[in-house]
């Protein structure tokens, strides 16, 4: 496939992944995560986000995020969340048939809650008719690519206590928040009062591997139960745990996310001096949203791999990833360029 | 962890795995399986199993007999299986929660499941007050290392088809089976009459990866969003499409499998020469359960990992893996020889 | 309790109901709809919606609701339904829990999804990423007291049908529709090419009672079990037939649906007449929606019992039922008159 | 239909139901159980059961069960009940589909747990690949007619409780019970130490009417949404509690369980003297079992209603219901004689 900005998904990995997985593959140990690099996972987690801090390795970003879900919600319990929130849009409808639950979604100008929206759905406590409002869900890089503020990250948890509601990240990409913002993972979480955690580590660099943290440790009750029972425990899950361990301790994910949010903003700075195109939230993390021409967009897909974003306001998604290189960008804009002056 | 005989899951993977995920590794590919290999993949998986085969691949062997259940069962239908099925016993209720639907259990002396003893549990049909039963499940090799022959899967499958229901294999030793019985994945399964099959790789040398494999085309419907939505869609599915493609390509499966399938024969001849010992079932794939007395092993099990099966039998569970050694055996023997001398 | 305008729920029922039952208590007769009542509602169902039309007499206007969903649905896919729709707001996520699908909500003005509305909901088909649209659910009247003309009906379920999807009616007060309409439950709903219909009996005077009509022959598989594995199979089923029958036979739904819109036509009328006082949709069936000082409708509550609907705005909820009286609108509009005097 | 001995679900109601029903049709009352109706029923509970009883009024009898179930186990969790147990047989996989939970099912000669029986299915605490068992469920009278006694309830509450887990009584006929064992439903439950249970009232001359009560405060959590969710709401529930309190307080549950009872008696005394027909269970409720050539019950069923109970075993079930008439006996055991002198 021709390389390009469709998803940090399209990348692989990053080489020193494959020596980690040289590294844990010696001898036996044991299955299920109670293995030494799962052990010691246990620890790099704690470590980074707080003694409290309990990890659940698991495999993909929906498994995180379903499993964070269960653990703050019960069927009759709802999640609000922003309209276009990953868990919302884009899993066919797993929080549904895996908890039960019901999302309560609301229209944001940039991906973003605020206590103001979220505020619209809270309402019938206590009444059995509606499904009672437990958590909030955001994501840090939201969909949009706009990033919360250790601020409002904090005034949505503190609304969520305030409601005896719990407040979830879904981080698919924290690390590009992170250095953005230039703080810790615990910075960000643990200290803003988050409770539940969906930790990315594939769009990243990784070949596989996230984990739901449970940072609140009222919520890790029978957790391994339901993580089986959901079809997400792994066998051989060292090989998870070794990839995340690399990630956490090698700084890994702060190099892939630094070089990845890098490129983000080398795009962003050659497309505003462009005419025709617009950008249309803030570039904040690795991604590009451009408002251009139907048919420019259309020819340049033909050139550079990339997704429509939103056919009926001709909005488009650039994605940069830990292995795009400013030949890339230099390329794909020169192509812009051309497709511009071809209409 | 000291070596021993507690499970094929506790090896690390063959060395081809790391090649083919390096391999993998280049420019961009499309995710969630719309990449190159996992192309590959499906056509190997026609090349092996008959060009009517469709492959989902997924994470896990939970996810894989989950996937399989559900492509044959509503949430009013129920699997015959045997009470020893890994569907049964030991997923957490994974079907129950992910399918919604019954499993109807049977005893068996040997893990295998008869036309007779299956149709046991064949009655209610059209009875709106029971779970109408609409699959077979059986585990090849069974949970117990016993093989079903071709004769015995085809008269599961005739009876299966006789009642508008499927016939379901959990493969995930498939390959031990496919070795010890002389025959091909394809003679085993499409063959036979087999409608969908759990195909593993974990157990026998990848790092991880599984798949379902439908076999009957008029189960193959919706399928791609029901993985999805239960959590089992891969982002970077290249790597698990790349280390199945490089287990049936480069004939890993076989050599794996024959190899651990010889160290349990060899572990068995040793084991039948030493009296107080005695195996409990045929010993035909990679696995030995024995008896023998309570405190020998206990003492043996601080010397060698393994598990106990059946604590009331006084039974325990040798697996034999890919990584098994001559020397393993050697040493485990005399092992258990010294502990039943010091009864 | 003092009587009011709160529901159509706190209601009795109507005494040809207990005639109804009185004559159906003789005797023995099969349980679990087999009995000569359910069998004879079958006929009258098909009398009155046609001959492909099949019921499934359910308990309450939930079940009926959730049963036509899962007719439609698998848990991939999703309804279509205005956010305002009992089956969002009102079921505490019933069909997530039991069906496990989404709902895709529109904002409406009125309650009244248009196919204009309901096309921004009509994308992502065969992304397996989305939820797929499957139905569209439309009240009729709707939770605001609004209807669909026949025309409108028809052009929802010809968008439905163009995309392979299916139209359902929650039709709990269906009976005030048709009135007020002045058409017949078959010009309603089969007529207009409706696939699956909530039938209401209970908020029309009977004690319990509502159906799963099924007027699409395609949706008619498996049911029986379903209704039985949601906990929706009644044993003496005989009894709520008998309610249905009398309900569809002896012109009770129209009497009953008669008087209760005309109640609220008067009290429409007599509210109109007042400054203070605005109605905020349109009266159409038997309910009616007031904005008016908040002190006034706090007050006014301590005398005649009534639901706020919208705190936000000041707009509470009237419902007249079969047993409203033009004394409960003459005292009820006395009342009203005297609060906003005293302001 | 021809009278028989079918099922109690083939009789209909007590007359005092209708004139309970006719005394609630009064004005206006509050809908899902804010009715004072419903709160009598509170009280009546707490008085039957004891001050810490909370009861949730149902539809049906697989209502109350799956709701009992629901409050006392989560998915990854599982019930331990007899294989014949309604929960396991009758009701197509509600538990499963509803709770998403394990039934672990115990072969019994009588239908009856015993501690020992149980002990069988408690192990792989703490094992995440197992369902926890977190229930055992009873049915009382049990689904052979046969009775636990109260140190035997007590025993197996004490098992439960030891071991973390909760007892349910399924009582679709604990009247019968009672009766047959002379003690109160307090005795027999709250005072054994029982946690929850289904109290029936349908199969013993009410309309529709169940009710999980729970006797364990620790279970009465959020059940007023599970209800809600699972579709086991009333609206008007008043006519349901109104049942239900006429049930308790008239002295009806006795009456019609004392006659239910005799004649079962009655029959089983005739029965005892006839050659080539055996009484399979003891007879200790209001039902039969008995064995005799299946041409003769063939022949009899032209006759009379009722069901065989297992083909293989030529065993079938005659039920005895508050409005069997000494003639029904008289004349059943006529024509069995007649039948039986046939052959």
């Amino acid at each position: 496939m021709k390389r390009g900005f469709g998803s940090d998904n399209h990348s692989g990995f990053s080489p020193e992944v494959l020596e980690a997985l040289q590294a844990a593959n010696s001898g036996h140990d044991l299955a299920y995560g109670d293995d030494e690099l799962t052990v010691r996972l246990r620890g790099a987690i704690k470590d980074t986000f707080g003694q409290q801090a309990e990890v659940y390795p698991v495999f993909n970003g929906t498994g995180a995020n379903v499993l964070c879900i269960d653990a703050m919600c019960r069927s009759h319990e709802a999640v609000v969340c922003a309209e276009t929130a990953h868990i919302n849009v884009d899993e066919c409808g797993a929080p549904q048939r895996v908890v039960g639950c019901r999302l309560l979604t609301v229209d944001t100008p940039d991906g973003k809650l605020t206590p103001d929206l979220v505020r619209t759905r809270l309402h019938g406590f206590g009444f059995e008719h509606h499904s009672q409002p437990k958590a909030i869900s955001i994501s840090q890089p939201t969909e949009l690519g706009t990033l919360y503020t250790l601020q409002e990250i904090q005034a949505l948890a503190a609304l969520a206590h305030g409601h005896g509601m719990y407040l979830h990240v879904d981080g698919a990409r924290l690390a590009n928040a992170a250095v953005a913002l230039g703080c810790t993972f615990r910075q960000m979480t643990t200290d803003c009062g988050v409770d539940a955690l969906s930790l990315g580590g594939t769009k990243n660099g990784l070949i596989m591997g996230e984990c739901c943290v449970l940072l609140n440790p009222a919520l890790d009750v029978d957790m391994k139960y339901r993580r089986k029972q959901m079809t997400q425990l792994g066998s051989k899950m060292r090989f998870v745990s070794a990839q995340m361990l690399c990630y956490l301790e090698s700084g890994m994910w702060k190099r892939n996310a630094e070089h990845s949010n890098r490129m983000a903003q080398l795009l962003r700075k050659e497309v505003e001096r462009i005419e025709g195109v617009s950008i249309v939230y803030p570039v904040q993390a690795n991604s590009v949203f451009a408002q251009l021409p139907r048919e420019v967009w259309h020819r340049l897909q033909q050139r550079y791999f990339f997704y429509d974003w939103d056919e009926d306001r001709d909005v488009v998604r650039w994605m940069c990833s830990f292995d795009t290189q400013e030949s890339d960008i230099e390329g794909f804009v020169n192509a812009l360029k051309e497709e511009l002056c071809r209409q």
